[in-house]
């Protein structure tokens, strides 16, 4: 038996263990151990920030540039941040034990369905140290023990910040190992655990492509994953140009290096002529390149002509696609053959093109006359999400607490037996 | 490219086209076509009966018992009973389009979900070919295409009832492929079929063991897989003999080859001498075989002794292995360490034990004074069921129209952008 075979073993076994004591745990211990651990994170500050100079001293050694540097800092403010967040989710309805359907058979049987822990929740991800305390608290507040795997440029201050969780879960009683560190960089720890569907509910990896195909192919249990966002905005005829503009502006601007930010334009032919010259020069504005089908380079003569290649790409930049298409029905076929189910607008003041297009198009989200900005678990009030799930199966869209549980039937009766 | 690629990738190719087309079919098509398939399964006896013979006179070659020939046999009145199946799936709710969550953020964006179909179901069974109509119809009613690969002991049959099926789709113009049938009885296209993550959105076996570890190993999409019924039923101090008598008889005898019969029962240990010598008459009277542990023999001198292997052990036959308890946190560790998470049942008058039985207790259905037999879609009230999972990821317990759908989120706004 290896070293990892016997170190995945360990943490699996203490995380089942753990995670059938928090499945009856009730909501209140559950936030007590959310609030003396944003207590510990501030209190603990100076020591959290000795482990995180260890980290950032060797951050460019990891090739991590400014921005990564920056995002991978714990000073007293980041962590005021973070012992908030366990704040909101302190308060947020516990999702435990909820009975969300009920039906009464004509035998007099009480029929419910009882929400419950998934059981133990294998979270991969990568840089950001602030993840480590946001996943735990999810999964501890929906009763799961967890197994965290952060990267490496941030083991340090992951070391640190489990450490106050760890003592947290001690210091009002829940089971210590409820949330476990993997306390090894190296890959064939992980590729071990991924071995382990007897043991391990689901696994969730966050962070580039490559770290998720591997996930995807490895994983003995199922996974929550989430691909690429290539989400569309399509501004159909009848159109409010200055709603269009606004919504094409926040959907591809405001924050272009995330899922939900739009990459490519649809437009409706009829509106091509009018509304695509002040699309082009809003975009101008933003400097933002645009590459154009022939129809909209004829309005947008500054637009670079568009490849094939182009609608299927994932820009997270200031680039833009954009298409000139016939109708609503055109927008939708383009959707399905170059989109990637993620998030899909709609601007149109005409009820059956909203009607066909949130029906017809295949995305997580789809919107009518808002941004793709939206599709997030706190803009749509799950109050906080572990992810966002680009699958069908399970969950679909952004994961909060309710993601992060199954159900059992429960049924209460008085002597009904079978006949 | 083999054979069998070839054929995998244009049933899956035209199982995709059929299902995005299926996908925003109205309920009253889908409605139409049940009835329609109804109504041919019966024009159409004759010739359905000449392939289901083609069948009957193989079976002995594949080595099929009476009881198994008998379940294989077509006949008028059998067929009558799948066409009101089919009639009884036509009045169910249609689950597609269906708002099951919503809500208003402080932006006046409304967020709902909205239940779609899945897309494209693989559904891999055994011998009995009732199975072929039901799954087909309940796969549809939700707006997914399926693909059925069924036993190759009734493939003569299975062939005449999805050309109906086939007729019928055609008939009242749905998509022809929205039913396929895999028109060959070889290994490899399972195989084949099992690797197109990319096309088959949920893999179904329905069948023994060995079917289902053999699509969970090699699926590359999520399957619904059932295993093994280990159910106990738990006889509480404070129970009423009588009705635990009956529940126990119900539960272990009226049908003990079914996953959610009993095969273990837990005694508290202060009623074991009054409650044990009438659960053995009666078990006895049932020529049901008892194997206990020394507790229970004291009080069943005719119990064989039970080994630590009977605790493990799915019977699906008259033999029920028996235990005396300590109290109701000893049955749930029993149930925990030797059950299966499938179903078991507390028989008790104290309200204490039944909510830590039905909190603590980690299985698909846990009942409260109820028969086990009780775990069954017909009897929960789904209407109808296409299997039961013994996973918590997605569905668990019974699945009927609702667990084979997914959902998108609609956002419906007014010109929202996010600051």
């Amino acid at each position: 038996m290896s070293e990892w075979t016997k170190y995945a073993d360990q943490l699996t076994s203490q995380s089942r263990t753990a995670s059938r004591a928090l499945a009856i745990v009730d909501g209140a211990h559950k936030q007590k151990w959310l609030r003396r651990s944003a207590e510990l994170l501030l209190t603990r500050a100076d020591e959290i920030a000795v482990a995180n100079a260890k980290d950032l001293e060797k951050a460019p050694e990891y090739g991590l540039n400014a921005a990564a540097i920056d995002r991978l800092k714990l000073n007293r403010s980041r962590l005021e941040v973070i012992a908030a967040a366990l704040g909101d989710v302190a308060s947020l309805p516990d999702p435990v034990g909820e009975i969300f359907d009920s039906n009464v058979r004509p035998n007099g049987l009480l029929v419910t369905r009882v929400r419950v822990p998934l059981g133990v929740v294998f979270f991969i991800y990568e840089s950001r140290p602030n993840v480590t305390v946001d996943a735990a608290s999810l999964c501890v507040k929906s009763g799961n023990a967890v197994i965290l795997r952060g990267g490496k440029e941030a083991l340090h201050s992951n070391i640190a910040l489990h450490q106050v969780l760890r003592d947290a879960l001690v210091d009002t009683g829940l089971p210590e190992h409820a949330v476990q560190l993997v306390q090894s960089t190296e890959r064939e720890i992980v590729g071990e655990l991924l071995k382990r569907g007897d043991r391990i509910d689901v696994t969730i990896p966050r962070g580039g492509k490559s770290l998720i195909e591997r996930v995807s192919a490895e994983a003995k249990m199922p996974v929550i994953k989430h691909f690429d966002g290539i989400c569309h905005v399509y501004v159909d005829k009848t159109a409010d140009h200055a709603m269009a503009l606004d919504i094409l502006k926040n959907s591809k601007c405001q924050r272009p290096g995330v899922c939900n930010a739009a990459e490519c334009l649809l437009v409706h032919a009829d509106i091509a002529e009018s509304f695509l010259p002040k699309a082009g020069a809003m975009l101008k504005d933003e400097r933002v390149e645009i590459r154009g089908c022939d129809r909209t380079r004829r309005s947008v003569p500054w637009a670079k002509p568009a490849t094939e290649q182009d609608y299927r790409t994932e820009y997270l930049d200031l680039i833009i696609s954009v298409k000139v298409v016939d109708d609503v029905t055109a927008a939708i076929n383009h959707i399905e053959e170059y989109g990637s189910h993620h998030t899909e607008t709609i601007v149109t003041n005409d009820l059956s093109a909203a009607q066909r297009f949130t029906a017809e198009v295949d995305s997580a989200a789809v919107m009518v006359n808002a941004s793709t900005r939206f599709n997030d678990g706190g803009e749509f009030g799950l109050g906080a999400e572990i992810g966002i799930s680009t699958d069908k199966f399970h969950a679909r869209g952004p994961c909060g607490l309710r993601e992060l549980t199954s159900y059992k039937w429960v049924a209460h009766g008085n002597g009904q037996i079978r006949s």
